[in-house]
């Protein structure tokens, strides 16, 4: 049997060419390929595809853009994926990361030089039986429970269904939260992770309130957009040593202006911004084409399908 | 059917009373109990049981104490069980903030006073694809393993057999290399976990010679004694940036003398030693004997059984 033809643009993508060329097929122009793997923007998608084409995976994992500049329209034979959810497990890993850190008092750790040992003692926590409500159980919450359950962690997902979060390596017994809930969880959970959308609804979601009901020993960890916590009443919870700290990869504003007390308070990490770096992206949709091109090829459902008619 | 009655010693001991119960029995005085839940030294242990006493859980890992007090042979009839394995997942724990941590950049994100995310972007490193050699697959590494693959990590289990490490949340295709084979894994690995027993033929297992192999991204971390590396080649490594980073919970000598370069390296964590501090030794004991005491009472198998015959 011939190996399937995928044509990858636009120019060379030597990556992309590697995980078609990885999943069995072979890459080939597009006169020749019946799928297209695309890593460049709506304006340069070319306006006319060979008949040849069944199949187009594109590089970005909302696809707003493309409705907008009416590539579906112009298509309506081809199937369309996007990379919907494949760059959520760098951002679930950084989370685990910051999250562990904090449990851990690494920023203290980072700090000493000299033996501490006596000291730390009480400060090393664990996430074994520790409850971590995950507000937002999108591409990044999914990909973080599998990450959190082997560490004897327990969940709370929030999401706006309040239907069970499902996927292979998520436990059945992830308790799940509607978020018009989630006023009941802030008292009874350890941690919080912030990873839901940022609309008006969800603007300073974590406030005052909330960082009250949490535990001297409670990290935050926002990896979703800063103005889902308030800034100010984050500050003064850390100062005031009412929470165990905050692991922060975005923030209000945005970039932190030099000198914010964010900066220099010992209980809080902040990077820049930098959860899912341009190279983490690359690797993660070369992976996601190389799944893909193994699915198309073997009649299997792809993931990420777009769906114009509903309008993602 | 009445509960179970079990006896908690020497003294007051709130949080294994509490696991008692929650495993559905209850505490009661020796003469009255079927077990001995121990949470002392050899020396305290009573000279005499009751015959009703037909277990007895200790709260050491190492059982060598108790062969040389001779406490097994007074008490032929009596099974006894450890608390192997109890303790090992915080010592994992802790190995897995301190290799994401090295991955991901965070000693030098702690430092950063202004946001300095295009400086930082390539720095940020992944464990997805990243291969993990985990250098001892005792009770550490087999509790790491399952917090290591759903991140997408690789691993290569080194152990003294070579036989295929087993334990349930482990992939069936973790490849496993004898000890004697070490040697052909340190130009093949991204990371290093040192997590074996130090012996006269561990000592120095990574030198000059292994560092010399590894990537420019690669971090090593050990959590099992600080002979296992050569800290003056280390240094020079860390130094040169001929590896990532190093992320050390024991050290060489131990503890680490004031003015060390280890203290104030930009790529070497150093944690006191404190990866299983007394708290989280005392939870780990709990619910070990939680679920010891739900096994004897279902007739199951008893977690870490000693075997006093063959001297473990």
């Amino acid at each position: 049997m011939s190996r399937m033809a995928v044509a990858v643009g636009p120019g060379e993508q030597p990556m992309l060419e590697q995980a078609v060329t990885e999943a069995g097929a072979r890459t080939a122009g597009l006169d020749e390929a019946r799928a297209l793997v695309w890593n460049g923007s709506p304006a340069q998608f070319p306006d006319h595809l060979p008949d040849g084409i069944e199949w187009v995976q594109l590089n970005a994992a909302g696809v707003e853009d493309w409705f907008d500049a009416g590539v579906f329209e112009r298509f309506p034979r081809v199937r369309f994926t996007s990379a919907a959810g494949a760059y959520a497990a760098s951002v679930a890993e950084h989370t685990l990361m910051l999250l562990l850190a904090g449990v851990r008092y690494l920023p203290e750790h980072l700090r000493a030089e000299s033996w501490r040992q006596r000291e730390f003692f009480p400060h090393v926590g664990s996430l074994r039986g520790a409850t971590v409500a995950i507000v937002g159980a999108g591409g990044i919450g999914r990909a973080l429970i599998p990450m959190l359950t082997p560490l004897g962690a327990k969940i709370i997902a929030v999401n706006r269904s309040g239907r069970a979060v499902t996927r292979p390596g998520i436990p059945d017994d992830v308790e799940t939260v509607r978020a018009d809930e989630l006023a009941g969880v802030w008292s009874r959970t350890d941690h919080v992770v912030i990873a839901a959308p940022a609309t008006a609804e969800t603007r300073h979601l974590v406030g005052a309130k909330e960082l009250a009901q949490l535990k001297p020993s409670s990290w935050v960890i926002n990896v979703a957009r800063g103005s889902l916590v308030d800034t100010d009443a984050l500050v003064d919870a850390l100062r005031a040593g009412t929470i165990g700290g905050a692991g922060l990869d975005v923030t209000d504003p945005e970039p932190l202006p030099d000198g914010h007390p964010l900066w220099t308070l010992p209980n809080a990490i902040v990077t820049p911004h930098d959860s899912n770096p341009p190279q983490l992206r690359m690797a993660a949709f070369a992976e996601h084409v190389r799944a893909n091109v193994v699915r198309f090829a073997d009649g299997a459902p792809l993931r990420a399908p777009i769906e114009p008619e509903r309008g993602y």
